[in-house]
């Protein structure tokens, strides 16, 4: 059944959607933030870093598992 | 079943719509804080690169994970 | 199946749904940032068509995958 | 199977949706950008009609994929 | 498959709900700006009949492609 | 198919539901707009007519298509 | 095919959902509008009735395709 | 099919909760107006009926609808 | 098919989501208007019984049609 | 087909959800209240009654419905 | 169908998201109220208790339907 | 049908969605709520697990009924 | 029917989301008001720590649930 | 039944969805309370690593599902 496959693969990917939201959430209230205090940019970059690493990583788990599907199940 | 494998892409690309909300969330408050703040925009269009880079990043995924599905599930 | 290869363009280029909302939401807070502090709206422009640029993209990645449906799964 | 067709241009055609309240958005502050700073009119209509024009681009893409999905695959 | 090709139409001619939705948020903050500063009401007009004709667009977008589906897929 | 017909106009009518909640926002702040100033009611009423009339008209074309489904696909 | 007869009415009535919500928003905002400009109330009354008006239409429309389907495709 | 019947008459009656919500809405802000303005209170609780009133009859509609399928369409 | 019966009971009674939610909106903010005028409580609360009547009243027209369509359709 | 039957109880039982978010909406606000104005608890505690009760017969319409669908329609 | 009957417990039990949500709202503005007002603890977790309690019956009308479910219809 | 079990103990499971967004909030204003009356921070306490107790019971319902459906109707 | 067992546990594990969005929800605030009152971080975190230990229960419950699916249906 | 394996891998790798807003929150307020209170950027940290571990948890147990599920039920 390669077609379901597919969809399994695009549904894992989804997973993106969140990280997507999330990492324009965050950088949103960071460039607010830079703008209200300039002086702290070196800390609030760390901030959106760590952030957005971890945020990041839940696309790449999706994308992991989408890839996984394609080349285990074909 | 070609059909469902089309489903399966469309679906892989769908991750863009987190990017697409994410990243016009991310620019609208950091052009809100350019006309706050507007001797920080070298700082807050950093923060803004770095965010959309990422955000992109999800969409990106999603489009290689629809090629993929194009090419290797025919 | 040709008829599911048309849903799944169909479900494909809705990644510009995202882009759509992102894009207006953008446009929606620089405008008002340019009322705010008119001599800082090259800024503003620079920072809103970056963000416009990176969320259209992620409508392309759609549209381009619909086409690719479309000729090569057909 | 022609009816699948049909949906697949039916669902095409939705990313529209994603325009129209975005579009509708970016309008709505921008009137309200004008009221606040009407000698600022120019650069805010100037925002305005960057951002719409593409908004309007990703309505035009599913616009473009169900005429295609019409013609092509019928 | 009539049946089919009805549904198809009536997904496509949904299109307008984005725009309906986005008309009335346009509106609502275009009156309130005449109401805050009534002799920019030119202005403010010529604004919102730009995006409200771009997002009806949207809308003209679904009941053409409506129609399209009713005329040629019958 | 008269079953999946039905759907389809139910579906095509369903446009109005946008219109409706537009309409209704529109309306509630143009009231709102005229409780704080109400020598500019003229102008306030011009736009909330003007976006009602376009956002009414989303909801005809929604209704126009599902009265074309019951005569043309019967 | 009854059954789906019936399903397409219920959905068609469904519109109403909308028109709903929509009038509902539009009274409280008219009723906080009166409260604080009670000598408004006339030119309030007007509008709210405006657009309650043509949004309950959005209503009389689903419900006009229902008795449609119920009676036309039986 | 008595079956799906049951299910077209479900969907119908479900028109009222946008009634339900509305309506919600219209007394939440009607009683904080009263409140605020107790003077007032007639000319509020004439809007809010003529509110209540038009969203009940989105509810009714339904309710219409839903009693015509068991009746006619058994 | 008694099953599908039981999901159309289901489904009809199912209209008190909006009640339970609407008549909730409105008592909180009836409560908050107690609190902020407590010499107006006689009004407001009959206000907020003529909101809750009205609400309850879209609950029970889906509790009456699931009732029908245990009787009538069984 | 007693699955079904299963079905369609738990979806009659679902109407609690409205009840318990309108609830607790109700709740949070009429605490507020109370710490806004303790000498008016008793009238806010009448009012957060009213309410609940009203909201929570929703919900024991649906737990009655799914009551009916196991014992009559077994 | 044994299975179906798993989904319908399933369904049933789900009724407790309305009131997991609705007991966070309560509980998030009643420890806000105590910080505002802590000698009014008293009445404002009576409050709380009686929201809570209400609440939380209608995610126990779920368990029940669930059970019964279960254990009747298997 | 082993499958359809697994699925219905899925769906069962999911109850815990609405506690841990409940949960979530409590906690975030009690925090909040902490910072702003340090010195109120038992009865604060005392609120937030009454809360958070009650709020985790509805996941534990659908824990248990998942439990159950694994065990009882394999 | 190990395929919809697959599709079961995958079910289950979403519980995770409430409690991913929960927890971030809690955080967020919680970092807030360390800022506002960075000497009652340690009453803060206590909380921050409880809410949280409590969310994460869920998504264990389910990630047990999807466990015991895969082992015991299997 | 290979196709549905991945389908259920699919979902379970959504979970990281809730995972990645809710990072995506706890980072926005975090780096605005930064730029609040520089001083307590360690104690804020702190906070912000031990909500975003526990966030990361959720999607890290679907992920170890959807592992679990291409591995054992292939």
């Amino acid at each position: 059944m390669t077609g379901l496959i597919a969809v399994g693969a695009g549904l894992a990917v989804l997973t993106g959607v969140g990280a997507g939201i999330g990492i324009g959430i965050a950088t949103s209230k960071a460039s607010e933030a830079i703008a209200r205090q300039p002086e702290a940019k070196g800390d609030i970059n760390k901030a959106l870093l760590l952030g957005c690493a971890l945020a990041e990583a839940t696309a790449i788990y999706g994308f992991v598992i989408a890839v996984l599907i394609i080349l285990f199940l074909k």
